[in-house]
């Protein structure tokens, strides 16, 4: 029977490596027979079935935490935690822990995920977008504003990569006045080295370059614990709550901490973020040079705002309905070719190829010689 | 080498069937050769890279959601919800949803669960805990009071079974008035046919009879999905939001929905909620018959209120430095018999065994032919 290699360009939950899935897959099965489980040189036990607070998991959970440190380069200085609820539960999280009587909430609106944080935070108080890219489509990241826009901020928060709309920052921003800066990076931590000093908090649903869903990183500046917290802010969403046996104030989800920590052992066998980088340059370079030698493609993301994780492109130079068409029959014709996934975010349309640090470079060759073809032929 | 069976007494995460870790490993590796993703039968990919929005994942959403309507008895008047954060995450939800103007939430409090959902609570608004078994120690279910106690309850919240202090609800009650009945069955939904018809919300951390952690399986009438909310709710934390594309709002725990399907298809096989009641009441009954024919054993929790799922007890009949000394012999014959994780919970001490559905019979004989042993050469 001929195979087919699936390329699977999906936003997330996103391809992880082969070897990340097969020893996650020996832990679900470890050291089991006979309808048993039996105890050998492991722990005796599917990693499934042990409790959070054994041995076993303990050292699961510090060594994940060790290894964000180490391989993510999150400073000493914060307190790494394993929480559930994705971003948008940090979305509400943010605000009740970090906002300040008196204070503003401030956010970069760059699209979809940010201004989600920006409706969980108006509930919750005073908040200002001090700069957004709405007007072209979030096409680019706007510039910061000087200071004074943001001087009587409690934070300044930015969504550091969209995947929807395929645009990143260059440099997490360095903010005046020691003003608190929190990043959402769930769409490309681990994809580079990031300063990660700069940010007094930051978080990541897990699902793109750290695995699995269902595990959300934060990271906060130890100092911001002890902060008091302006008005009633429930137990288990104080920041505070978490970091005390952290990550073990409630089951956490223990299989997916496993593989976000089989995932940053894989990472740094690769040689860690800076081999990462070189390699997804020349991946999302390869991608962009089609698009830029294009006359059919438009990427939809500025020079200078281009996401290395999420490419973003639109069919241009047809009227509208033409376009949908030959859209879809592009996407038909890459499904055929086994190159799934590159339907854009069902709120914008378009195309997207998410090339997380899993995806494979020959599956973006073979992505650009189909977008050629494609073009030549259409 | 020669091998040696595991008894894993484990609260949760706990034992789990090993065809449900099969088949959950082999979800993992789906078709997958030679480092990439490989089309076959299947989807061609690992159930970890697959999007939340892709047709697999959905049908493995809309199955779960199925068999927790068909396997476990919720009525198709509720609306099941895969959420994340566990019961501790629901200890918030509930008051931020249900609490009404001029209405007071009611706790009936059985020990360390319900007083952290009373705690969560209490910060959101007026509380008042309508009956309690502190005074003994949590060594029953206590008597629901008269209706008068709740008339003004916005609604009335029970912990059906405490998995530390090992004292299990009967039945769920029928309240009067029409006030809203909250269950969190945590630890023995699926146990056995329970009347979730009287509950108006029910909610389960999937850890223990449904398997992975990192799920919160939730169930809500769905008129009270449209009951207006009383004060400010952010957005992620209302019902309504997780309602409207059931599990889908944001990006779900998808490895850990796919495990608790696999344990509903395998309760269904054992012969679903009845035949474990049978199963579960032969367990516990051979458990609580060595205990209570001892002079060693002192069950903790009353007859009448005792748990199929969560045995506790302690050693009796000698000073306290003893029966400690004594506990600390007895935990580590059973490690060394293979009888693992007896001891109580870090909050109350004394030994517990955590009986799940899937943790078998002759597990739970050896057990008994341990502590009788113990007993006659301690």
């Amino acid at each position: 029977m001929s195979k087919q290699v699936i390329r699977n360009f999906s936003a997330g939950p996103a391809i992880l490596p082969q070897s990340v899935c097969a020893r996650a897959a020996e832990a679900i099965q470890e050291l089991r027979e006979d309808g048993h489980a039996v105890a050998a040189d492991g722990i005796g036990l599917s990693v499934l079935e042990i409790s959070h607070r054994s041995p076993a998991y303990e050292a699961i959970n510090d060594e994940a935490e060790r290894l964000c440190h180490e391989v993510l380069g999150v400073p000493e200085t914060h307190q790494v935690l394993f929480l559930q609820g994705g971003a948008s539960l940090q979305f509400v999280m943010v605000p009740f822990n970090l906002r300040q009587e008196g204070k503003v909430a401030c956010y970069v609106d760059t699209g979809n995920w940010s201004s989600k944080a920006v409706d969980e935070s108006r509930l919750l108080g005073e908040t200002r977008v001090i700069a957004s890219s709405a007007e072209s489509g979030h096409d680019h990241i706007p510039e910061l504003p000087a200071a004074e826009a943001y001087a009587d901020a409690s934070y300044v928060h930015i969504t550091s990569n969209n995947t929807v709309r395929g645009t990143e920052f260059v440099e997490l921003p360095v903010l005046a006045g020691g003003v608190p800066l929190v990043v959402d990076c769930s769409s490309h931590i681990g994809s580079r080295p990031l300063a990660f000093s700069r940010a007094a908090l930051g978080y990541a649903g897990a699902q793109k370059n750290l695995g699995p869903s269902g595990v959300t990183l934060v990271f906060i500046r130890k100092d911001l614990l002890a902060r008091p917290l302006a008005g009633v802010v429930p137990r288990y969403l104080r920041y505070a709550t978490h970091a005390k046996t952290p990550s073990l104030y409630n089951t956490p989800n223990t299989f997916g901490v496993l593989v976000l920590k089989l995932m940053l052992e894989w990472l740094r066998d690769q040689g860690g973020v800076a081999a990462m980088e070189e390699l997804n340059r020349r991946k999302a370079g390869a991608l962009y040079n089609v698009l830029e030698d294009s006359s059919l493609y438009t990427p939809h993301a500025r020079p200078g705002s281009r996401s290395l994780m999420n490419v973003t492109w639109t069919l241009g130079g047809a009227p509208e309905d033409e376009r949908a068409a030959m859209t879809k029959r592009l996407l038909a014709a890459a499904d055929a070719a086994g190159l799934v996934n590159l339907k854009g975010h069902r709120t914008v349309g378009g195309l997207r190829a998410s090339i997380y640090n899993a995806f494979p470079e020959e599956g973006v060759r073979e992505l650009c010689d189909f977008l050629r073809e494609f073009e030549r032929t259409a």
